[in-house]
């Protein structure tokens, strides 16, 4: 996770940017307007946004459906479980909001490299507005580090 | 979550018997051997186990492979998002191994009413051992209770 401080390029702001569209699609359709792009090697290759109402899953953050476009994708592809690691410890994740403890989590465990994020999650953040499990420096925590 | 130092009733260990269950079908599958079971009003009505080799996806713990079978039923008979989350407030989950942070958090976010749990998780529970998402009195967490 970047830090607020750092200065960011065109290409970071421009990515944002098209998590805010996804965000825009979910308020579309009467959602928490919150949205995400995957990137692996600079290119985004997955996008999601909130789907908990059309869903009727509160788990259906935009994280998860990213995640589960990738999943199938790679499944799809034959990919065994080490490729499949191998290929998100490559991925950075650009969110409109700071990921929720659940997602934070499930980035932690699928080794996602980077999360960047928009605006925090002050009710539920994991990456430092309630927990930081992002920290590598944690020693309970040191198996959740993005 | 029922703290350790009760004494369990006949149907409570049943309930965890079946949680083992399914464990033991985990393990026959060379999955880390993790099982549970989900009641409504004290009848047993999903089932789950880890799969996350078979899937290639490191998220498909045992609640949450159990979680996505009720909300596919409930999902199919037309439930809206209330109905649905008023099911969960019914519901108590048996699994063998102290969910994860990533489940004890999606837990939470269903509003799932209880959880038992066999052995901790000492590396990545989230239901005591490494965080405590179910408890109420967490200023910082008040949402995050079962």
């Amino acid at each position: 996770m970047a830090s607020s401080g750092e200065e960011w390029s065109p290409d970071t702001l421009a990515f944002m940017d098209l998590a805010i569209q996804q965000a825009k699609l979910a308020l579309d359709s009467l959602e928490v307007p919150v949205g995400c792009v995957i990137l692996e090697d600079g290119k985004v290759i997955a996008a999601g946004r909130n789907r908990t109402t059309e869903t009727r899953n509160a788990t259906r953050h935009a994280e998860m459906e990213a995640i589960d476009v990738l999943l199938d994708q790679w499944q799809k592809n034959g990919l065994s479980q080490s490729e499949i690691a191998e290929k998100f410890s490559k991925c950075c994740l650009y969110v409109t909001c700071e990921p929720c403890i659940m997602c934070a989590a499930a980035l932690s465990i699928l080794g996602i490299k980077e999360v960047y994020y928009g605006c925090a999650n002050e009710k539920f953040g994991g990456c430092g507005s309630i927990l930081s499990l992002h920290l590598s420096d944690s020693k309970m925590l040191n198996r959740f580090t993005f």
